[in-house]
């Protein structure tokens, strides 16, 4: 059984550790050995054992009629895009970890494997090691999915942990992150919101059949938050936590990304470092939750390995996405969810604007005051604040 | 596409409401609609739809070509396990949520089933509705699965939860968890550790292939923890848990139930009430952990009816399971683990035991004082015992 690899990067040399690693296991399991037949890359590795295999074009691996799977793990949308195409309509199954070219091209790329009879799988593309998007495609497929939430990105929520536990100002959680090799020097796509936005995207796609666009929907990434906020939030009995989140409403899809607080009792508030946690409701099922290293190099292999497992293993049956049109997309104005407020004003302002909101208690400290307001849309958040009339702080969304 | 479901109890009843109220979602999924064609049960059920249905003689059944899925929903041995062979020798998958059925005879069935080119699948079995089996077989293929711990009983974990809440007798929590209908009037199966036996058996027969004798486990149930032992645990910083735990020793299995401290960096300390939580620990993605509803009519029904899509959609690989030998089982003793101990004696006792168990901080209260324990054996554990000379009160193996 001979595989391909593109991109010989942190990911790439992953699977092929995992592969020899588990060389004898994966044997037992599929009676036949996987050999990596070639790996595209740019550079040259004389010194690894796989050294002798690199290629540094993409022709031989597609004419080579005895590669069955190509495991693209290059990352960047080009030529990424186009390699996965060029292999699906070589007749090659695809397995990939690059949610950049799964949030924009899945819909088209899942059409061209069903076409030419192959696969296209991604379980690395979201939560990295942790299966999520096979168990909610086959193990919850009795259920209609009603919302899926979670933490998405594993550098954000090292920084925001990092915040809640020792008081840390959000430029020195990422400098530290930065250090630890856990946010890149260019940290805007993890600490805006931008891959948590394409990750959800997924799930949305995988919960609901249509393919949003990550650019279209409402993203909100951590650079705002203050230990201040983190502060007083834990002493409320939450947590601050970067959410990517989607739901069906009616016919519409909700998909959303930003920073969420999220209560004691539910099991993503005690989801601390680098690991992601996605919390699934099915309207059988009731939640269900997926918790685990959402990143880094062995975890997402152990997810690119798994999937060109199946393929050997045989009998998937792929979704078909359609792409969102316009009417898709719901108005996140209208979601209705709780919410924390920190308003300008002493208890007495506080006692006064409790119908307004909807609160009993609250924090009152320093000249302002913090609840948890009821469930609200963010019109009848700007009538309260109106009717209140007090200078509105910050605020957060309460994920429930 | 024709089905059967045996026993229209809670969970039989159960998955006739999800095929019903989530019939177009299966018909999109599938293409066709599934069919309840027989139920079997000694009632009747003359105000139900399906009561047309009900027959009280497998034959006809068995004798149907056109049931090509029986859903066996009965609980108990027997005669679910003859029905459960019945079925797979006349050419008929089955799925099913007796764990009784599936922890005795497991590898059996699976071999009766490869024979006869069917399936047999048990996803209900553990856990309830929370995907665990499959992804635990498929989606960490890549990795050798090295333990697994969870609470695998939502009755016991409801009762503990109580206990550690409201700092309620373990008889009174009891008393409140059968008012609720989340124990049953005989109790013991879930107290004593039975339940959660059967369970980390399937568990570990999915991870290495071998069938252990739930009989043949060490099980210790819940019984004895009393609130103070919760309370003390608590204040260092740890919940009791009821804890089905497997790892590999080598070429051995080691399997046991008993209850662990589990502390409160673990993702198992905060499953509250009743449901389950099951940490998978794997050679290559490292710790991934599953939650949700672990037992009630819907949830394991949304498995047991997943289970049935599954099977139409194609494409599944039974596991081959071998009963296990006398010499697959570890020796229970040779565990290594840190250990909370609880002693009789005074602060200047537990200054003086500090060598004897390898801690540093205690709690000293009441003339007893209590610790966490460097990792050690039984063996280990009897000899400090021994050597520092105080009395023990009791002590709680830690889940790390």
């Amino acid at each position: 059984m001979e595989i391909a690899l593109l991109g010989f990067g942190v990911v790439g040399s992953g699977a092929a550790e995992v592969l020899e690693e588990n060389r004898e296991l994966i044997r037992r399991r599929l009676g036949e050995e996987i050999n990596v037949q070639y790996i595209l890359d740019l550079r040259e590795f004389p010194n690894h054992p796989l050294g002798n295999r690199v290629v540094h074009d993409i022709a031989p691996i597609l004419s080579d009629p005895e590669v069955r799977i190509v495991a693209e793990m290059m990352g960047g949308s080009h030529p990424a895009y186009e390699f996965t195409k060029a292999a699906l309509e070589a007749g090659k199954s695809v397995v990939t970890s690059n949610k950049e070219v799964v949030a924009a091209f899945g819909d088209e790329l899942l059409q061209i494997a069903a076409e030419h009879g192959v696969s296209y799988l991604f379980e690395a593309s979201v939560g990295g090691g942790i299966p999520i998007l096979r168990p909610l495609r086959d193990d919850l497929a009795s259920n209609e999915i009603l919302s899926v939430s979670g933490i998405l990105n594993g550098t954000t929520n090292f920084i925001l942990t990092k915040m809640k536990r020792e008081n840390t100002a959000f430029a020195d959680a990422l400098k530290e992150a930065q250090a630890l090799g856990y946010a890149e020097a260019n940290p805007t796509a993890d600490v805006e919101g931008i891959d948590a936005a394409r990750k959800i995207v997924i799930l949305a796609a995988i919960s609901f059949g249509k393919l949003l666009s990550p650019e279209k929907i409402p993203v909100q990434g951590i650079s705002g938050i203050t230990p201040e906020q983190t502060a007083l939030c834990a002493e409320l009995g939450f947590s601050v936590k970067l959410i990517g989140h989607t739901e069906k409403q009616g016919e519409k899809i909700l998909a959303l990304v930003a920073p969420h607080a999220v209560p004691e009792t539910s099991p993503i508030c005690h989801v601390e470092g680098v690991n992601n946690g996605i919390l699934v409701n099915a309207n059988i099922v009731g939640k269900t939750f997926f918790y685990g290293p959402g990143a880094g190099k062995l975890p997402t292999a152990s997810a690119v390995v798994g999937d060109i497992l199946s393929i050997f293993d045989g009998g998937i049956r792929l979704p078909k996405w359609e792409k969102a049109g316009a009417t898709d997309y719901a108005d996140p104005q209208a979601r209705v969810c709780r919410r924390i407020f920190c308003l300008a004003g002493c208890s007495k302002c506080a006692e006064k604007s409790k119908p307004f909101f909807g609160y009993e208690t609250y924090l009152a400290k320093d000249g302002k005051f913090v609840f948890v307001s009821r469930p609200m849309t963010e019109k009848e958040m700007a009538n309260a604040l109106k009717e209140c009339g007090k200078e509105l702080l910050w605020t957060l969304p309460v994920l429930d």
